[in-house]
């Protein structure tokens, strides 16, 4: 079951290797970035303490593709945590449409692997002269982005060769959960014992590989969450798209009722993440739906919803919701690579993409 | 070619005769809220004057479904022309996690038809108790939403029976963009020819059920836009997904760059939104890398880039951009009702969806 008969297994292991690499390594860079961040002198306590005078009122994001999934996982831990008002920038209104907003109070912070993009890059310069408390969150901390900051957060995760995002996802879900708990007098205490949750987790590969088979001929899906998992759910959709060709659509689990939900049948297959926690409990209006619906479910959640579900993989137990969304990614991260294979695409690299996309 | 002929049209004519009219009717909507709007002691200008004189420093909008995509055009409207940060909230931080920002200096506008949805009277309550000017924007003066708020509009759309939206989606862009011009001290000259221009697009409806067509077989495809036209985008996507059933994914021209861009080929159809403006223009990135990948491109825009795409409905000229999504959206909804219709669904009550969606 766990073997594709169609190629011989040696080309599947350099295809895709990048990206396997990369999702392994993720419980290392975690550790590392968890050492770092206990340094007093460091970047985050530097940019912690420099949001901590400036007393932001409002924040906001500015992002895109995986990175801005990373970015809307800290606007959640902001307004629930920071209780601050937070919004995502779309790009363009600064850049294409010339705003220049009273910026004043503002804190933004803008998250992106490379620091490369042109349209993150002049909405954070003009944030920054409109008055903002401008953040980059980036994994180069000499690129236009960091530079174009007043704070820089360097997430260090090292170079990814892979095209879909995995490592530098984690890494800024970390960074920002750091920073954030941070604002608000934490240290950190509940993103401790990921490395070795993570560890286990990944342990599950072979597991997953074999679930993977049953969406070898899937050509849409749906993702839904909700809360903080609301975040996961929408990665999980862009690594399913870039790597394995097919439609993956992420919709908040309230939002699914309120109309995408018609186009939910057996034939369309729902990931979903239940964890142990106000979102996860939050699905129990939904779950019942699908269950209607007759719709196949992979969750990635508590035993109990797992055992509920048609498939799925259980978390660890024990972990706050506030850092979940970095070990609920782990199983469809993993999914997403096996599925690429299994389908004959390159996950390392998919068609039509490049690592650095600019956009103006 | 524009009958389908597995079916007696007769029966056609029932199913979606609903949301065929309520689609039609949309010029004379327009006209009458255009009308009402003049008046000098109206709940626009009384709502619109509160505002003048609280003067808030940030706006943010709670919507669902339908009403989030006119929440997302009126962010656009709002950061471009008045030039403040907005947001759009995430009801479950007040509702489920019980978040209790500082909403001083805080704009909250919550858009819903049917106002009636707990987690979004939730969210505005609370919005008001913590100190923000809160407004509704609601097909129902009496809804439990627009009773929340400080001032309300009531978008007067008359009863919308079908349950895929069209007429209050409209009414609500217009509400709106006529509320937040008189902010910004207009008088809302630029949709004064909306209802012309909307009877003269919507003459098009044979020509859209020809094109619809096309669209048979198809169980995915993609919507993108930039700017203004970005949220035409995502509700064209609602509407395909509720009435159609197919898997249909809004991206901004942008954000389709960073990775979903792998998925296009030529059996993924593109439908685009092209305008004579700066979004318009910001599509001149996306639109040769679609090209290249042979995809199949619905351009609904200007004559120039109707002619570059597939196939495609050309807008009326000297349109201002900001009022432009009201026109945009129109063959779309006509397209998802044909197509609806030639799948053998019904579009006036889809399988699995109630009118007003409750959700916590």
């Amino acid at each position: 079951m766990s073997q594709d008969r169609t190629e011989p297994s040696s080309e599947r292991a350099t295809r895709g290797a990048l990206m396997g690499a990369e999702v392994a390594e993720q419980p290392d860079v975690w550790a590392r970035l968890l050492d770092r961040a206990d340094q007093p002198d460091g970047e985050l306590a530097a940019a912690a303490a420099l949001i901590g005078r400036r007393r932001p009122r409002f924040v906001q994001f500015v992002a895109r593709g995986t990175s801005d999934h990373a970015a809307l996982y800290a606007k959640y831990f902001a307004e629930i945590v920071l209780q601050l008002p937070c919004g995502l920038v779309s790009p363009s209104t600064m850049t294409a449409y010339g705003a220049e907003p009273d910026l004043t109070d503002v804190l933004m912070i803008g998250v992106s692997q490379s620091g490369g993009s042109p349209d993150l890059v002049t909405t954070l310069e003009r944030a920054r002269a409109q008055g903002a408390l401008t953040v980059a969150v980036t994994n180069n901390p000499t690129s236009a982005l960091a530079q174009a900051a007043e704070a820089q957060i360097d997430i260090a995760v090292g170079p990814e060769k892979a095209v879909a995002a995995t490592k530098s996802y984690t890494g800024q879900l970390l960074a920002l959960y750091l920073l954030l708990d941070r604002v608000r007098g934490g240290d950190g205490a509940a993103a401790r014992r990921l490395p070795e949750w993570g560890t286990a987790l990944l342990g599950r590969d072979d597991d997953v590989a074999e679930l993977a088979q049953r969406y070898r001929f899937a050509s849409r899906l749906v993702t839904t969450a909700r809360g903080y998992s609301y975040p996961t759910a929408s990665e999980a959709a862009l690594k399913l798209m870039e790597t394995c060709y097919l439609s993956a659509q992420a919709f908040s689990g309230a939002d699914l009722l309120h109309g995408p939900l018609a186009m939910i049948d057996p034939q369309v297959p729902v990931l979903t993440v239940v964890g142990d926690g106000i979102g996860g409990r939050a699905m129990g209006q939904v779950l019942p739906r699908l269950s209607e619906l007759g719709a196949d479910v992979f969750c990635v959640g508590t035993p109990d919803a797992v055992a509920a579900a048609t498939v799925g993989i259980a978390l660890p137990d024990g972990v706050a919701e506030e850092v979940s969304p970095l070990l609920e990614i782990l199983p469809f991260q993993q999914l997403a690579r096996h599925l690429a294979l299994f389908r004959g695409g390159d996950p390392d690299a998919p068609r039509g993409l490049k690592k650095v996309t600019e956009t103006l």
